[in-house]
């Protein structure tokens, strides 16, 4: 089995290249791989699977228009719809190994068709689409209480905007979120506004605990920063005094602009553009190579599962 | 530049295979090799290189019965003169490729020249050379104060047989030791026998933090449950009521026979023969592969470092 490693600002992912769709890919298989220290490490699986060969794990619609299908994999193995930071390096793979014609290309998730660009100084931006903003929310951060904003980019966050440093946050333990709110849990953001469009940003990943980066996180933080810059200038609905960072505005709005977002791995840009998100940033290939025949075979499971 | 990933209980390495000597590894590179996010992850790297061409790295006494030599570097890049798992994974590689021929194989490091040998059921054992017993010292880790048996295995050791379970200890932060008697610091195990010759370990490692695995700890860990076993039976010095674990029993004594070591990542075997101590367990690799030209290109200092 070959595979490559890369990462896009510390989001590090296996990219498993399986253009006919005959690898399949057991939950145990996926978990080893990215053991940090047991087997390859990683923050998440890209399958890469040529758009015929996927199967009904993709919807039908509008596929002619794309070459590949992002097969994307937890680290501990399960099933995710879509991951801004890995279709980045997904992108990257393909366009460096010439499996894909660039700059402008469409990969299949499970989320749906993703479109990707290579910008002309090599980073790759991804259409993350509109993200929803649904209201204010509170998470308990340590002993602190943090006001925040509900966004979902087909994953729910809440996007906390505050004026201490980022790095002052305690994210050891799980913030707390409003079950009622977040049935399924919520990523959970820092977010601090240093200047004119630019923030710096902690988050808490479901599952994953605190990161050195998360693109959809990225795109939250940036609409909530916006939010906030919206409520502070007397945007749509107006500022309601005491109601905090994003109090009072119109929960709807999303001022376009482009938002440098500063992650503990690294500098994302977010353009808001008042229909879709975009998610620009540097993807990186660090290795190739092919897995040890004899480790993959004592691998729980691994016979059954190794096509 | 080629690349093999494996590991041994957890402690985990990345190869570069260098036989002609070729490769100048500088310490900022080895970090970004080693950096488990931006790089491929490891504790530590293992450059391999024929002993005709490793140069004034290694002392020259009987260097004609090895042939390769371990340079090892720790994961942020500094150099360590040797490393238990490490040259265990080491020569696994060796034997796998036929770079090498087993059972037995002598290899380089500047620790001067370590025995190593395939066990029939494949795992593999290493010459850790005779544990220095020091004699007794006292660690801080969390509140608590923990008596120990400070052991020399070229590098400090304090091992403290305890009588909780080791996963009860908080070695979130490093245990504090007698800087009058580790003025190098040291890596501190706790020990807690389980039965006949069978012991549970976890290590606090100087410089590492809390690991999944250490060589030589695990050589001290035996060493200590040795000397209180010894104790407890009214061995040489005979116990003294009070005193602790280790309490006085005659420091030098350490009773010969195997023991099972059981740590986070897996189970080694330490043998006390009087003169030597062995250190037996598995050793795998999961991958190989080539180092993408671009990404080292990137690197700080990556230009002059490979040669």
């Amino acid at each position: 089995m070959r595979f490559a490693k890369g990462h896009g600002t510390g989001n590090d992912f296996l990219i498993l290249p399986d253009p006919d769709g005959t690898l399949s890919l057991s939950a145990g298989v996926a978990a080893s791989l990215c053991d940090r220290h047991t087997g390859l490490g990683a923050d998440g699986i890209l399958r890469a699977v040529r758009v015929p060969a996927a199967g009904p794990a993709i919807p039908a619609a509008g596929l002619a228009a794309a070459g590949w299908f992002m097969d994307y994999r937890n680290a501990d193995g399960s099933i995710a719809e879509m991951c801004g930071n890995g279709i980045r390096v997904f992108a990257r793979y393909l366009l460096g190994r010439g499996l894909a014609e660039g700059p402008e290309l469409t990969v299949a998730t499970r989320a749906g068709l993703r479109h990707v660009r290579e910008e002309p100084d090599g980073e790759i931006t991804v259409d993350m689409g509109d993200p929803a903003v649904l209201g204010r929310s509170v998470a308990s951060i340590g002993s602190l209480r943090q006001e925040g904003l509900a966004v979902s980019l087909g994953n729910p966050h809440l996007a906390c905007v505050v004026s201490r440093p980022v790095a002052e946050f305690d994210l050891s333990s799980p913030p707390l979120v409003d079950q009622e709110r977040f049935p399924q849990g919520a990523n959970v953001e820092l977010v601090r506004v240093l200047g004119d469009r630019r923030v710096e940003m902690r988050v808490y990943e479901r599952g994953s605990g605190a990161t050195l980066s998360c693109g959809t996180g990225a795109v939250a933080a940036a609409v909530a920063a916006a939010a906030a810059a919206a409520a502070a200038a007397g945007g749509p609905g107006g500022p309601v005094p005491g109601a905090g960072a994003c109090g009072g505005i119109d929960e709807r709005a999303c001022p376009a602009g482009s938002w440098t977002v500063l992650v503990p791995g690294g500098t994302l840009t977010v353009t808001l553009t008042g229909l879709t998100s975009l998610l620009t940033g540097p993807a990186v290939i660090v290795a190739e190579g092919e897995l040890d025949k004899a480790w993959l075979a004592g691998l729980p499971g691994a016979v059954p599962a190794i096509a």
